[in-house]
This record gives C-alpha cells, structure tokens and sequence, in this order.
C-alpha cells in the first residue's frame, strides 16, 4: 500500500488519512523524494488532520523526510497536526523546530505560496 | 486500504494511483458521498493519471460515483484519463458523457472552478 501524493502546480499534496505502519511509512519516503525529483516540485504539504496517533519510529521518519525535502531543495509544511500528536511529538523531543505548520490544508499553501514569494 | 481524499476549499480532490480491488472501489464511492455530505463539497476532482488499466466492474462504479455526486450537488471532473483507460471506457459503453474531463490535476481544477462560477 502507498500513500498518493498529488502534484498541484509546482506543490505536492499529501494527506495521510490511517495510521501508518512501518513499512508504508519508509515506502511513503522514497515515494516522495522521489516524486519532488521527478516533479521539481519545490513545496510540499503533508496533512494530518485525520490522524490522532502517532508513534516514535512514524515520528522519526515523519522528521526525517522533512529535513531530506529541505535537502532537496523543497519547502515543507506540516498541516492539521492534532493535539495528542502535539503532544507525542514534544514529549518524544521532536520539536519538528524546522518546519512549517498550519491549521489545515488551505492554509498550509497559503503558508508555502508565502515562503515560496509567489 | 481507503483512498485518501482531500478537501481544498469548496473541492474535494482524489488521485486514485493504484489499480482498484473492488471493495476498495465500492469503500471510495461511500467515503466520497459521505465526504461531500460532511464537507458541503460543491465540486470534486477524481485524478486517474497513474491508471492505465480499468476493468468493468471499476468503471462501473466510477460511472455510479459520478451520478451519485451530481445528485447530492457535486459537479465532478475526471482528468488524467490515459489512451487505454479511454479505450476501454468507450468500449465499455462508457461514455461519461455528462462528465468533464480535463488533461490533469491543475486544468480540471480550473475548468472545475470557471464551471462553479468562481
């Protein structure tokens, strides 16, 4: 199973709907990196309004996939993220210090179009 | 396994990027209804880029999702409809006819947003 990631203008969209396992998650990586290659897209919204649970290895990945977009060249913004995986994320000390975050998916690519000066 | 689907200001968009079991394409047209309903969605654009293969079973229920959608208020626009998914389409008796189409993700949201008025 893979997570789609829509291309929409020069941005990618993905919105991360169940919890993730592993697996998917390490796929969900390359897949992005990937397609940031492929696209030269140079913004990137990860939504996850619909997540409510998060553990320390997704946590992990979750961060690592950020600073390697950043590596890339690609901007990223983190949307809808839940108080209970607020919660997780700060008490497992992944401040996610770097990254963009908003309320939802619109202002999320508010927020990127900003960054991104258009 | 659900298709994730994402709502962007009045739109819902799906980007369906894997071959559809037919559960998963049944589990997809009661999540989009019951999404339009929980969104007040009034457009929805169904991404098919990644497909290049579509059974009758499949169209199917994309045909039925197209017709439940407009029913409850929601124009839809497929795009992305690749040469043998469209050969198959009209060979299936197919036509789609009262549904738009656009060449990607960005036109169909365009053609969506001029439909609406906006």
């Amino acid at each position: 199973m893979r997570i789609p990631i829509l291309k929409l203008y020069n941005c990618l969209l993905v919105s991360i709907q169940w919890e993730l396992d592993d697996q998917t998650a390490l796929q969900f990586q390359e897949d992005l990196l990937q397609k940031i290659h492929e696209t030269g897209a140079n913004g990137v919204v990860i939504d996850l309004t619909s997540i409510d649970f998060i553990d320390s290895f997704i946590a992990k990945v979750l961060g690592d996939v950020i600073d390697m977009s950043n590596l890339m060249g690609a901007k990223v913004v983190i949307t809808g993220i839940q108080p209970a995986v607020a919660i997780t994320l700060i008490e497992l000390g992944i401040g996610l210090t770097n990254v963009l975050t908003a309320i939802d998916l619109e202002k999320g690519l508010e927020k990127l179009q900003q960054e991104l000066g258009e």
